[in-house]
């Protein structure tokens, strides 16, 4: 099962806003519908929203308003604003050739996950491997397979995993519903625990390696990740723990030359003041709500891609 | 209104469970309930199980095997072990000795409050202050003011706080759910934030120092706090921000040498796959719930007690 395909005239995507209780597939025919579906995180992850905007180009049938609209849909995730110029580069050549191309983003994603996977399960030592891992970067997070859940399940394959430990991932509890979703349905052993006690059980020494994805890389190596990559980072550091950021080529920006360049994105207290509907602080309370935050390179030890390791 | 007080012939306590949604009083007549109350959080907070220890014993009424229980109630808790062995001093003497030495730590802690208050603010420099904290350490968490809050409160009283960032708490929402409600009261600015955007929320200087509570410090400074403590320690050292721990001298253990030595209690799996009542993991998911962290003494800035400031 494909988190997004294109089927017959449409872009297909896995509502992940209903997982882990319902598993609803959603037809979308408008760039409308796709940026609605963007905005409210039923398409997510780096990967993904490549495809997405790869894709979307082909609904738009060359309208240039509904392209741009689409390749700001989130200003964070550098790979929407990638897939979109992927296809839109072939508008010239008629909307089958933009069909081609956006098919050729969507393959070369699953050829990715695989390469990364594979790669970065050869970069760890040892087996028996006890991993920390934060938000959703497994095949949800991608066509298929992912990134850093993607080594996560050649690990696996391999007999070489012990254990997942999944932060929840707050605000939208994306490790909490959809990581221990995936890693239920491959069989991985795995347990939750609330992001507060990542660097904690680093420092007990519970854990061998973090993996993390990315949604942009700096051309010196900073990251940005889904808010909290960077106390991990920093546990993992005080704990002498490899921390690995595994992500496509397409993830790196070259344009933006350090971290604090990079825009990120505050998506409101709604999403902090409740949790899946349930009202947790008192009326009217305000918040802050910084979905994605900074790595600098130097608490980094590997960026591993679909072509390399990088050791910024 | 307090926390925990004695009235009549009977304990009665804010039952925090329910807050922000209800006020609701407890009236307590037995060490059996006391105990319960304990376990499930309707009281919490190191000062006012101190406090709920010493009038524990007088509910006890000599019984040895009762206090025995309560005592063991929380294991990470040093201050209700000491509240009960306070009371438990003057068995000896008879029932109103008891009760005039448990009413002696419930009168001690509203008097260490306001130093603490007033010590913490003295220590911090400059106007217009912005606080970072975790957990409840209010009024809520002591009998009146608190530790980490009463520092808080003291600043806003005296026009030094331009706001506070709160951490929201999980699992179990101490932050959003009580400290909101009592800067809310208090009138004091104050914007939630999900937990794992604490350390990234200091290195972008959004803070000029963190605040936390205590509910074990060793004999070398190492502390134990409410999980996420730690994190936001690592992050305030690379930020170069004051990180300061407020405490009552109550809670320095002269026996236990350093924080390895301290007993983490892992409060079980249904904290962590629910968040007040609603599942967000799919069925079956284990957790690991870590209720505390241990924040070593060298990240330490300084300690705040009613008596002294110490700089590990």
């Amino acid at each position: 099962m494909r988190t997004i395909d294109w089927v017959g005239d449409a872009v297909e995507i896995i509502d992940q806003t209903l997982l882990p209780d319902k598993c609803v597939m959603l037809r979308i025919h408008t760039v409308a519908e796709l940026i609605d579906a963007i905005r409210r995180l039923a398409v997510r992850g780096a990967p993904a929203l490549g495809v997405a905007g790869a894709l979307g180009v082909v609904l738009a049938d060359g309208d240039p308003d509904q392209i741009a609209a689409l390749r700001a849909a989130r200003p964070t995730a550098v790979n929407l604003a990638w897939g979109v110029d992927q296809a839109a580069a072939h508008l010239d050549e008629g909307r089958a050739a933009v069909l081609a191309a956006a098919l050729r983003v969507r393959d070369d994603d699953l050829a990715a996950s695989r390469s990364m996977g594979a790669r970065g399960a050869a970069l760890l030592e040892g087996d028996r491997l006890r991993i920390m891992t934060v938000c959703n970067t497994g095949g949800l997070a991608a066509v298929e397979r992912g990134t850093a859940l993607s080594v996560v399940q050649t690990l696996h394959e391999r007999g070489r995993l012990a254990e997942v430990l999944v932060l929840e991932t707050r605000p939208l509890l994306q490790g909490a519903r959809l990581t221990t979703w995936e890693l239920g349905r491959m069989g991985a052993p795995h347990r939750l625990i609330a992001d507060s006690a990542g660097p904690y059980l680093l420092a007990r020494a519970d854990v061998d390696a973090v993996l993390i994805g990315a949604d942009r890389i700096a051309a010196n190596g900073d990251t940005a990740n889904k808010i909290g990559s960077y106390a991990l980072a920093l546990g993992a550091e005080r704990a002498g723990v490899p921390f690995i950021v595994v992500a496509p080529e397409s993830t790196i920006d070259e344009d933006t030359p350090s971290g604090d360049k990079i825009e990120i994105e505050d998506r409101g207290a709604d999403e902090i003041v409740s949790v899946r509907g349930v009202r947790i602080a008192p009326e009217g309370t305000q918040a802050l709500n910084p979905a994605f935050d900074v790595t600098p390179h130097d608490l980094i030890t590997a960026i591993v891609t679909d072509r390399r390791v990088i050791r910024p």
